[in-house]
């Protein structure tokens, strides 16, 4: 099997699961119990809390533990936004983010907060002067995903941060989920009030991940009670699922320059062969992207049939992103990149992790030469 | 080491870890992916809410599921309160519930709702009627543990669910972490809309839990996005924890009566041992109280010195709930209960699961009496 749907889920490094494994096992006790079991586990806690700060280069005071991406981009928004409500009700973000920031800015607009959509060019990507054009007196938060994970665009968070750094009652969220081991983003003193990441996605368990807040920033809380995690984020901790995602994050970040060395390449190899194929438009710009996503439509096809047809071969890749794949809409990201209607239906993202190799780039190739081949023929 | 603090958290099973293991390496994919991977993973999480569904004799499409009892508590009062919001504006609580349900009326309060806190008698027990009194017009929502975390009390639950169902706009959410697999209670036509569990309670995975929403009761999502779990939570599942935890469920509802049976024999022997020492009081009342949880004071001795010296002698007892442990706040439950402050401060819990044996109740005890002579003479 290929498989080349890691912007979905990654499969857990096997260090990660034996880590999981011998904290549940011998390190069980509650972190918040008085007793030894309970101080062995709140030592791992800490120990945790304290790696994953120095591989972010951030306090570990400003590391929450969550349960996911998720939860992560929900806390960010929802949190800031009812905790500043009294200081304006004006909030921003762009047309290409995950559903779980674009739908916690429609609930918060229910509850009647103006949202404003920041658009992106014909590449995906935002302008920062389109996101200053939107700042209001009123104006709380910016919250704008870093590696969009449709096409794999970059943001411009870096410059989007020192726009920002003008407007000192503005908090700015990023959505790091694609981004994390892949595209460096500096999170101390660049602007970045909070940052989501989801340790699935590089190759820790489901269910775990980390919300950045700097210091100072407060949040209402989504789970409240035993005030754990800065008070924050309450109920017991999965201290197993914490060591194990600090494990995934250390190996990800020690490999990140060789890792995406290698990525590049073989996204490079891809790239160049698909543009050799007529039948194909390449969706992902070249510039400003990713070194792991790869989106292409194959004109004419619907991408469901050949997704299928390329599983019979034992390639894995996806149509949009997960969560929408179910749904059969087009692609928002490529709606919004003002691609045409059948440029999006006909979508495929490819996108890799330091397991794949370079050698499978032909096998793939082909595949896709022989699926377009067969499809054309049923198709006439 | 006898492990005597089960309410804080369990051990997990060795079969639960194993799946978990299990799935984590070989059924990896995301659910929502169209491909084969994304199929089995779907698969097992349909599998699980179907078993977890017929343990809790429910429908599967009311199993929701959580990253924990926190999360769901949270996820039950607000968000039925934040839908329900143009239905009234007043909710029921009680004086004796867990930080995560009081916590979340604390917020609610805050967003401008009126709460009513119920009392309970001098055993620690509500009375049906003082919930009756509450209720107005106005009232959305009545949340009530179901077995209490510090003292073991049982509260009228199906009363209180036959009371409600004379007001079908008033909903029912019932904590129910510490009553799983120890007390039983039915959800299906009793009254109850929603009602939380939390896996580590019963021998599962820290991180996992289930909140059952009855069919037809709504929910405004704390975590909204990718609308998994029928859109009221959403994120990738963790498909590994959630098929663990419905292990971990059926081992603990298939051997419940045996479990049960066996802990109460312990509890009679712990609670015919301390009535016998002149200078304990205890706390959990005898009549309506959980097999597993047995509250005492040791009159005049501050309950944290008590559990260091018991942990020397490998017993690991606690003093309240683990939340509130590191607090040294006196037990709330007890002060609600109207104990004095002293035998608040003083307390000590004792709580049981099937892995506890008969033979440690000697060891225990005399453990305690060492502990109180060595105590009295620094005492004097
Ligand atoms: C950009 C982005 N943000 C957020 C998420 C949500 O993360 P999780 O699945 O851990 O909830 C995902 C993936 O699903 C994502 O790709
Ligand atoms: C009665 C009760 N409710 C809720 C919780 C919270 O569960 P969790 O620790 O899984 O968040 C606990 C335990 O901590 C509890 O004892």
């Amino acid at each position: 099997m290929i498989y080349l749907d890691n912007s979905a889920t990654t499969k857990p490094f096997n260090d990660v699961i034996n880590s999981f494994v011998k904290i549940s096992q011998d390190y069980f006790g509650n972190p918040s119990s008085l007793h030894r079991l309970g101080g062995e586990a709140e030592k791992l806690l800490t120990q945790a809390r304290q790696q994953a700060a120095n591989l972010l280069e951030v306090s570990p005071s400003e590391i929450i533990f969550t349960a996911g991406g998720s939860e992560g981009n929900n806390l960010a928004i929802k949190g800031t936004v009812l905790q500043h409500k009294n200081r304006g009700n004006h909030i921003i973000t762009t047309e290409i983010e995950h559903p779980s920031v674009s739908e916690a800015f429609q609930q918060m607009k229910k509850l009647g907060f103006e949202v404003s959509y920041v658009p992106v060019n014909h590449n995906g990507i935002v302008d920062v002067e389109d996101i200053k054009r939107e700042i209001r007196e009123t104006t709380i938060l910016v919250s704008v995903i870093h590696v969009n994970n449709e096409v794999g665009t970059i943001q411009p968070i870096i410059d989007i941060g020192g726009l920002l750094k003008q407007y000192p009652k503005i908090l700015l969220h990023v959505d790091h989920v694609q981004g994390i081991g892949k595209v460096p983003l500096k999170l101390h003193n660049s602007g970045i009030d909070l940052c989501t990441i989801s340790a699935h996605k590089f190759n820790g368990l489901k269910g775990t991940g980390i919300l950045y807040v700097k210091q100072g920033v407060n949040l209402a809380p989504l789970i409240s009670g035993g005030e754990q995690e800065m008070q924050f984020r309450s109920g017991t901790e999965n201290v197993a699922g914490i060591v194990s995602m600090t494990k995934a994050l250390r190996i990800t970040i020690e490999n990140m320059e060789e890792n995406v060395k290698k990525i590049n390449k073989i996204k490079t190899e891809y790239i160049n062969g698909l543009k050799r194929n007529s039948n194909i438009t390449l969706n992902t710009p070249v510039e400003q992207s990713a070194p792991h996503i790869i989106n292409f439509s194959i004109n004419g096809l619907k991408s469901e049939v050949f997704i299928h047809l390329l599983e019979e071969e034992g390639i894995i890749v996806s149509t949009t992103s997960a969560c929408s794949s179910k749904k059969q809409s087009p692609s928002k990201t490529l709606l919004a990149m003002k691609k045409s209607k059948e440029i999006a239906n006909s979508a495929i993202r490819i996108s890799l992790s330091q397991s794949n190799e370079l050698q499978e780039v032909s096998i793939v190739l082909n595949a896709i030469d022989k699926a377009i081949n067969q499809l054309g023929k049923v198709m006439k």
